[in-house]
């Protein structure tokens, strides 16, 4: 068997991405079994392209540790679906593996990435090519099934609740009746708009609605209930994903305008919170504004969670541990030990089970359309808890680069 | 002369100008010749409400010293414009400040809120009301005159550098031509548009492209330019003010909409960052984004500068000196002892001769229309140095509020 190793990132960066690459970066270059470890530039296009680093120097860099602190996908990403059908792609992928005698493939991503991972482990068994492929999962949206959560979620959780809090303040300057809107990123899943409610201290929440987009959105029902909270607070906010969609399934985004696709075919959303922001403007005489958190809840660095960088070094290492045990065609998952006093290990799970699936938000954690239970807020609160140190020069964060 | 101080906050709230208000507080609370420290809710309006409350509470709680680190107004804000004439708006002030007895009046604001500071200092002084007026200055815009810099510009160019940095490494991740438009705030003036600048390290920081409201903006230029750049760099962020214009004088924002009005007759900006995508997207074939900073960038605690901190602290104390050593109609500023070694010491400056007016951006700090040059840098630097430490409560950061 091949002693090399062969690691990627695939999809949309997360705060905390690059601390599993550290994670498997060191645990590999400390074992004896890995001689040689690479990183491939681009995910498995660039693979395909020969984009292929050593990262020996990466390693060995005086500031190796700003790694884990570094947003963004330190290796670069891809958005590549691998054909249904065992073409030569495969072909060209495993003789690449052939030429950098590769024995341990690591791929770090969601659900698109899982699939990359299940299709080469699949075709590595077929034509009996001994090699260990591990997929690491990473998303904000903490949509992938097995796993109490994913690698990135708290960190975005965490920016989200800080930033509503900071906004709620905000708009509560002035002494005059007002919403404000904020779009939150989740295109089939709340989880992350839902962590909005992390916000506020006290149990109702009242001032705040969060809108998901697994309960199909309704604009007069959501009028009439922002009527009825504007009774109860002088100012209101409202936290939507920008996936949420009308019964008849279009998104509320489309409102007005044709959605451009991406390279998986998914449609570009954003723009909701404009919508409803119009509709309040036409419907009420109140002051409306909206905020969209953009790109930010998946690279503020300063704002990341340290329990999501530890276990995202974690998950990050263990794959290692995983590969050299034997293991192939696995993703490594999150188990919460007790429901108290909150503990993760990790297992390895079957990655055939994981991917092109999404956990939905729990459908009994929401009430009354608009409001989220406190079961949530105990399920999340550890996934946020505890600050980094980021590294700063010049009054700013300094990040490790290629 | 009465013995008791009032103090108010004015105009949008900075991460900063509770730290003046913390100043303020403390600075007249250890003053034997002050005896009550009163705050007026919501600014002069929340005044003549007789929305009025004392201070030694707060000043007393155990957690004071967390109004140096909360955003947004702890005594809420207005946007009141006090009458050009002496009608009974006037009266109705002065009898409130017989009533309580006040000989101090401290308002911290920005260019509006000076305007009521030299009025209400000009009616004192023509009624012979012996009360003492200080302004002192905050806004994130960095627009005032006769004062180096404003506190609360410092942390929101320093959340803008951060965040443009981060979302420039974002924009890297895939293998493809990208154009990212950053929208920041800027109704008239660049200071924190030109902050974006301090994302980059290299000199030329050719893959910036800076849009100044001082300069019209020329849409066919702005694409040529555009085009260049993406010769010389996959990736190109452009960083635009909310104001910009275009040679005849309306807002590119405008573009396709109406605007609305605030109280003090501004247009409510917001969007130029869309019209610049959907042009790019029409006459290029490269992904193209845009993402409003927003909200964030003046309330974004956990990101605050502490120079920025210490100075709007002492902005806040001195004011109170100013105001025992008599001085009245004045405002508090920043003078630059030094250009190499970055020291900053408070004088008082004549309130008329800033209230009303704009700082610009100076014509010198910009070449080639979308460049800034580095003497900018080396006067921003210092406003942007040292970081916070936040209190955090489950995960997130906690404030003090009324």
């Amino acid at each position: 068997m091949f002693k090399n190793a062969i690691i990627g990132q695939s999809g949309g960066p997360t705060a905390v991405i690059n601390a599993s690459l550290y994670g498997v970066i060191k645990e590999a270059m400390e074992q004896e079994q890995i001689h040689r470890v690479y990183g491939m530039k681009n995910g498995i296009e660039g693979l395909l392209k020969g984009n292929i680093l050593d990262l020996k120097d990466v390693y060995e860099t005086k500031n190796f540790d700003r790694l884990k602190h570094t947003p963004a996908s330190f290796l670069g990403s891809c958005r590549f679906k691998l054909p249904e059908i065992w073409d030569e792609t495969y072909q060209n992928i495993f003789e690449i593996f052939k030429e950098y005698e590769i024995g341990y493939f690591f791929y770090i991503g969601g659900n698109d990435s899982m699939d990359t991972v299940s299709k080469l482990s699949a075709y590595a068994k077929e034509i009996g090519f001994n090699i260990k492929i591990i997929g690491i999962p990473k998303t904000i949206d903490n949509d992938l099934y097995l796993t109490d959560h994913t690698p990135g979620y708290g960190s975005a959780a965490k920016f989200i609740a800080t930033s509503v809090k900071e906004i709620m303040l905000d708009s509560k300057v002035y002494d005059m009746e007002s919403v404000t809107i904020v779009e939150i990123m989740g295109r089939h899943t709340g989880w992350l708009t839902a962590a909005s409610a992390l916000a506020l201290d006290t149990k109702d929440r009242c001032e705040l609605m969060v809108y998901l987009p697994e309960t199909p959105f309704d604009m007069e029902g959501f009028i009439e209930s922002l009527k009825d909270r504007l009774k109860l607070n002088k100012t209101v906010i409202v936290a939507v994903s920008e996936g949420i969609k009308f019964a008849d399934g279009t998104y509320v985004c489309e409102t007005g305008q044709a959605l451009s696709l991406d390279n998986f075919g998914h449609k570009s959303l954003g723009g909701c919170g404009k919508v409803l922001e119009n509709e309040v403007k036409n419907k009420l005489t109140v002051k409306v504004r909206s905020i969209e958190l953009n790109v930010l809840q998946r690279c503020a660095s300063t704002c990341a969670s340290k329990t999501d960088i530890d276990e995202a070094v974690m998950a990050g290492k263990n794959a290692v541990t995983y590969a050299l045990q034997g293991e192939t065609g696995k993703m490594v998952a999150f188990v919460r030990e007790k429901e108290s006093d909150y503990e993760i290990k990790t297992v390895s799970v079957d990655v055939e089970n994981v991917c092109n699936k999404e956990k939905f938000f729990p459908a009994t954690w929401i009430y009354d359309i608009c409001n989220i239970t406190d079961d949530f807020i105990a399920y999340v609160k550890p996934l946020i808890a505890g600050e980094v140190q980021v590294d700063y020069e010049n009054g700013i964060p300094v990040f490790l680069e290629l």
